[in-house]
């Protein structure tokens, strides 16, 4: 291990990384082949060839980075983290039978606070272990998966879904927009969690939760999030009833402005993409996802040419089936080449932006996080190139977004903490963690039983 | 560990794997969540409940299978395993720019039998390490690389790629065909590599070329390949210059019976698939690449209707860009769901049929691998379940499709051999592997510049 000069201006770092592929993803797309970080204070103060930084700067802590790439934490644009335990559940089937069949029935069963947080555990240990460092969330519970979050040392932003129906711990979305506000002035001063506020959907609930919750982030400058025009089902039944497209009758309730994240917008007409970039919004594309439910193919190609911010999100596990952001990268690029007939779309540098800086700008956090920069705060991952898959590097983005995998991730650094280190978790103990998991999937498999039985009885 | 209890009519095996979850792949589908395979001779002799095969046999080595899953080795059905040495070396361009453009001039420059080794070195590592155990390949200098999958241990179809334009190692075809002839003569006995036939495809190779080929193939009983119709530019070349489909023109020159791999097969007509299925060849399908050059979607749930044999392969390294049949698994399956609108279609059972038993069958291996079945040779996976995105398990084929990856494969068994164990490679000196492949690309990209410089010499 070198030991950095101490120069007459020689500054102290807490940390500092060395000698490794370093990919920037800073507005220069700068790379450092042998490049170092070095972190002070939770933020990056420089970031550079690894001579010119070791000049500069000298830590207590040096971290070899040979046969290593550092790059930014992926930003997980849109995901339901505690629908990991539904990993699996009901696969190869249409989404409104998906989740109306399916989903919602085992959720209003299942969903409860224990069920929360071993969810969330799980799929925070899945995220850090895969380079997931920052995500934007939406479920129900939210003070559970906020306090399991805290713990796991995860950057995120964390909302209560509101829903017309009575979802598993709220009666109504007015008592889950008053939860929102209590979780909102307990979390204000959380460095590394935001609570936000997101409504599901524009064909479960009403305008007015829209304007109520749209008015409550708008009050607190807060993220806001609800899903959009992801089937072609929900576009249909938005024009029968209210005569607009779901984009327009957004818009109509005001919705579409900056710091709103819409999920998926896979059916959007031209003039909804032009209303979308006119307004300031931004989409979070699940391409996995809306692959796997059949849900059709967003428009990124043309919404990124508008200027519209995009991220990248899995989505909940159960429609994935994982919260691995390089498998994303992949098929998204590979999505769009296909759809567009023009393998030149998407390419890799673009699709890495949107899973990084991208989604950062997208969840208002551009200045925070997204890139290695000084004066950003360490969110950052650093993956294993000791490995036959990883050879040769022509293209570092190519080899990023179409070859390297989750599991070539080895270290996790968010705000300047190690949350894991040569594979092994730092703030999580996964201990009884799979176990407890499997146990509860086996009763959720004996009330399906025990359901289906039921209809049976009824049919009779 | 257990003892196997070794009762009056106990058996003695090589190996027994106990304890694991069991996917057989077997015409019944048999699983066996606490499952136990015994090996002897290099043949699978048993598979069942743990206790049931530990009534029957003992083993001097008993592997603990407990939190791993296993499962037949994948069959990677298409693929050309040198090119790894371009993996990253020219993406995000369309497909014929980059045949023409980027792949064939730097083919003819560096495909020579150093680096064939180079390149096959590097292939068999990595398709081991992500559970590969068969490949069928089509490439030049198949001697350079029969010698180093023979060391690696690994089971594959190899051939000579018959091309009209000199191939790097060839003047003409009928000089590889020759070649190819030698090749089969001294591969006759091998355990485990078949020499068989191939021809580039219909745009690149004249009909003469295709005749000859298939009758040498014939004689020989032996797998026989081709690229067919991989993109519009060639489904229309060939419509304008024989006035037939790509398929049908394949058909005239007796290309289509059993024992011929067709692929790609991504633009074909309602006739054209009739014609495969009545005449019997099978297709390899590659949707990576299909997607990543935006070449078409194969209307692969149609040719599996029709009991056309589906295997899946990556296709070579430039255009994936990698061996990873989790990735390509999980593709297809989400591939066709988006094309066809119906995400019930290419359900993950099936998907692993085609990356196991159907592959298999593809190739004419259907009575010796694909599945784990007393009386086929020992051709397995492992893969460890003690991870986060592993749990919880409702499905194992939506585990293993859906959520798994290369990464996650531990310990890899063809014929009875181990060529990998936790995570170590057995069989291949990964040594200096990959500085040398760094090093060659380091050759390859002066070598480009150097063609661009001469180019823009020609242009003032």
């Amino acid at each position: 291990m070198k030991k950095p000069e101490t120069t007459a201006a020689g500054m102290q770092a807490d940390l500092i990384i060395h000698d490794a592929f370093v990919v920037t993803m800073d507005p220069e797309y700068r790379l450092f082949p042998s490049g170092a970080v070095a972190v002070a204070g939770g933020y990056i103060v420089a970031v550079g060839e690894t001579s010119e930084v070791l000049g500069r700067y000298s830590a207590a802590r040096m971290i070899d980075g040979r046969k290593k790439l550092v790059m930014p934490g992926l930003v997980n644009a849109h995901t339901h983290s505690p629908m990991t335990i539904f990993r699996g559940y009901a696969d190869d089937i249409p989404l409104k039978q998906w989740l109306y069949d399916h989903i919602f029935p085992v959720e209003s069963a299942f969903v409860h606070p224990a069920n929360v947080r071993l969810g969330t555990r799980l799929a925070v240990s899945e995220m850090i272990r895969s380079g997931t460092t920052t995500f934007n969330d939406m479920y129900y519970h939210v003070n559970e998966m906020a306090e399991v979050v805290d713990q796991s040392g995860m950057r995120a932003i964390l909302t209560e879904s509101l829903i017309d129906f009575p979802a598993p711990n709220s009666p109504t979305p007015d008592h889950s927009l008053r939860f929102t506000e209590e979780m909102i002035s307990q979390y204000r001063h959380h460095p590394l969690i935001t609570i936000g506020v997101s409504v599901h959907s524009a064909y479960s609930a009403a305008p007015a939760v829209y304007r109520k919750a749209r008015e409550l982030a708008g009050a607190g400058n807060l993220p806001f999030s609800t899903h959009l025009a992801e089937t072609r089902w929900e576009f249909d039944l938005i024009m029968e009833k209210y005569g607009v497209t779901p984009t327009r009758y957004l818009d109509d309730l005001g919705i579409l402005d900056k710091g709103t994240v819409l999920a998926h917008a896979v059916h959007l007409t031209t003039a909804d993409m032009e209303l979308i970039a006119r307004r300031g919004a931004g989409v979070a594309h699940n391409p996995q996802c809306n692959m796997k439910l059949a849900s059709g193919v967003a428009p990124i190609p043309l919404l990124l040419d508008m200027g519209v911010p995009v991220g990248i999100g899995t989505d909940g596990v159960a429609s994935n089936n994982d919260l691995d952001m390089f498998d994303e990268m992949r098929v998204c690029a590979f999505l769009h080449k296909m759809n567009t007939h023009d393998p030149t779309v998407m390419d890799a540098r673009t699709v890495l932006e949107a899973a990084t800086a991208g989604g950062a700008r997208l969840l208002g956090m551009g200045d925070v996080i997204g890139s290695l920069e000084p004066g950003k705060r360490a969110d950052m991952i650093m993956l294993d190139l000791n490995q036959p898959h990883a050879h040769p590097v022509y293209n570092v983005y190519s080899l990023i977004v179409y070859s390297l995998r989750g599991g070539d991730v080895k270290s996790v650094m968010v705000d300047g903490r190690m949350l894991m280190e040569d594979g092994k978790l730092l703030t999580i103990d996964e201990g009884n963690l799979f176990d407890e998991v499997e146990n509860l999937a086996g009763e959720i498999l004996a009330h399906r039983a025990e359901l289906m039985a039921r209809r049976l009885d009824h049919q009779d």
